[in-house]
């Protein structure tokens, strides 16, 4: 087990009903502030009338700024900045799922910051305080509700980059699964692969000796699986619903990754992917992460067959390995196809011409990884395994 | 799963050597600590002498407080707050395992209340603020490290009550596993009977569909059960230590309990046996714990089919859930006999003839548990399965 420190602070008011509770929990930190959102769904649901109406109730006012896209624009961002500071308001309510949450948390890290906010981003430097971010939640995915990380996307490039921080963690977090039966089946997918994928990075370690959190990403890869079929069927599943609004927090809050190293190699690579094609992130995750085992499959065969065993139910991973390995990997793609999302480049409609071309933008920080360190030439090999549509 | 709110913001610090960081941590929210801890192996170990190296080299002065006992109690307590108050002192540093901590959380909570601190413990009111408390963990057991509730025994009784209040959580906790090392055999079993049962008492809930989190309390119980013994055989064993030390953490950080109802009533059976016998909470709660499970087996007994199938590894519940719960128990007991615990009030030399005053005196606020709720009948009962040695 590696040293870690391990801070989670947002509070989470999770359960039904519960965004009614976003006046007198934002009234504890603000008294204006702005409300972001994407437009849509939250407004023709009457979410974001129900919020408003919460929060004048409780004595905060608004500014409001929609129009946040998939993947989030620096953009935006920096409209966000510009107006938060014109109109003095250090607090950001973000409405919506993981774009608008990471949308605000840039905007809540340019704000006390002089110079361009894509700064942070760029890894040109580390931001020391932010303003405060709070969030009702509506699509669990990202675990950016109380994560410490956002991932915006800068236009000119373009460049997706993530950016890691504590002082992103938000303060408060509102999760009510019934928010979540309206979502299409294909946005619930990908935010199903979006959290596996979380658990997924931490997951495929090289640190030994991480035995408590080895199963308690188990348990929770388990209960993500087991969930995603019934809220497939029945998006009104409320269990179910619960289950994964609260796994795919968990799935990225820091917990699961206590003690090990993470790798996110797969993460960088469907980065290239969103960057370049505009696909959803989940999407892209469920392209990318096979063929990312299958290429390490020899790195440490009895982990991943330790994989297919625990979380997916494969036999005689203790006399074959190998074999057992290979079967996780095809039983995880079936389980993407099965909820309708693509488990090859084909599948995504990603073209193979610039393999060549995302493979180098991926390393253009470095290599990838710390399961296996990833140069281009691997990450073009992944790309082209990945490419393969039934292998 | 039911609704709730989570919220755990102890800043946990984890690794060899992170007692070396105290000063630092210490000196971001005071500049004078109490330093309350119970003497003896802190002190011969040199740990309490690094401790205050480290405060003065950051600038933090301190007051000392000694001399807590095992199940501590409410004198010391007063005496901390009128020491806090005479000092003008608002912080108080605990070195050591639970007990220390506790009292440190005792004289925090009693510090900005004009009354009698014990009125929070007796539950006449509820506390809203505290002064801050921070840990130097050397015993891996309550999770007072990180939990928000305070056991005191007063001794004008004696009474054994324990208390919880955000109010109570640590700002932040240094854990080492090697400050462990030294911990004698007899106290690194009840550690471990102590957070094995803080997640039973979750684990035995009457909350339906509370699929996460029921797998993540089985993971926490099977890495407890299965690094007891590496860590009863070499004392020195750092991954075994590391992982029963982050274990007891959060099984009492609230997360394994959000969405369910914990039962506590084999907790609160407990403290009647500590208050008048005044033996090691975790002995005690080996001595109980089995005979609850067995009293309440009809009450849901595929829960108890569950927790033998996947912390025991018991085969055939599915088949026959009776038999299969009633060997989980068997194995339970032999577990704690394996680690040198009483697995009955006979072996903890907890004589019969003031059963029934504990029963009585268990209920004197009401009926115990939510699995099932007990009266004082049930609870003698419970305490008369729990005398028969080979049950």
């Amino acid at each position: 087990m590696q040293d870690f420190i391990f801070e989670s602070r947002t509070r989470i008011v999770f359960g039904r009903g519960t965004e009614n509770r976003v006046g007198e929990e934002t009234a504890r930190f603000a008294k204006r502030v702005l409300l972001h959102h994407s437009g849509g769904h939250v407004v023709s649901s009457g979410l974001l009338d129900l919020v408003k109406e919460r929060l004048a109730e409780a004595g905060v006012g608004w500014v409001e700024l929609s129009g946040v896209k998939p993947n989030p624009r620096l953009s935006l961002v920096r409209t966000g900045i510009e107006l938060c500071r014109r109109e003095r308001i250090d607090f950001i309510l973000a409405v919506g799922g993981g774009s608008v949450i990471d949308s605000a948390k840039g905007i809540a890290v340019g704000l006390p910051y002089q110079g361009d906010v894509w700064d942070f981003y760029d890894a040109k430097l580390a931001p020391q305080t932010a303003a405060r971010v709070a969030t009702v939640l509506t699509i669990p995915a990202t675990g950016s509700e109380a994560s410490n990380s956002s991932v915006l996307t800068n236009e000119d490039g373009p460049w997706k980059r993530g950016l890691n921080a504590e002082c992103l963690r938000p303060v408060f977090s509102i999760l009510d699964p019934e928010l979540t039966f309206s979502l299409p089946p294909y946005q619930t997918a990908c935010g199903i692969a979006d959290m596996l994928a979380h658990i997924m990075e931490r997951y495929f370690t090289a640190v030994p000796h991480v035995e408590l959190t080895d199963r308690l990403c188990e348990a929770a890869m388990k209960t993500i699986v087991r969930n995603a079929r019934p809220v497939m069927e029945d998006g009104d599943d409320y269990d179910a619903r619960a289950e994964l609004m609260w796994a795919a927090t968990l799935a990225h809050n820091d917990l699961l990754g206590t003690g090990r190293a993470g790798d996110w190699a797969s993460h960088r690579i469907e980065h290239e992917l969103s960057a370049l094609y505009d696909i959803a992130h989940g999407a892209g995750l469920a392209a990318v992460f096979p063929a990312w085992i299958e290429y390490n499959l020899d790195r440490d065969v009895r982990r991943f067959a330790r994989f297919a065993s625990e979380v997916w139910g494969v036999d005689g991973a203790e006399y074959d390995p190998e074999q057992a390995a290979r079967e996780g990997v095809a039983r995880l793609k079936a389980f993407y196809r099965a909820i309708g999302l693509p488990a090859s480049l084909e599948e995504a409609d990603v073209p193979l011409d610039r393999v060549r071309e995302m493979a180098e933008r991926a390393v253009v920080k470095g290599p990838l990884g710390s399961f296996r360190k990833l140069a281009a030439s691997d990450v073009e090999a992944i790309l082209r395994i990945a490419a393969r549509p039934r292998a």
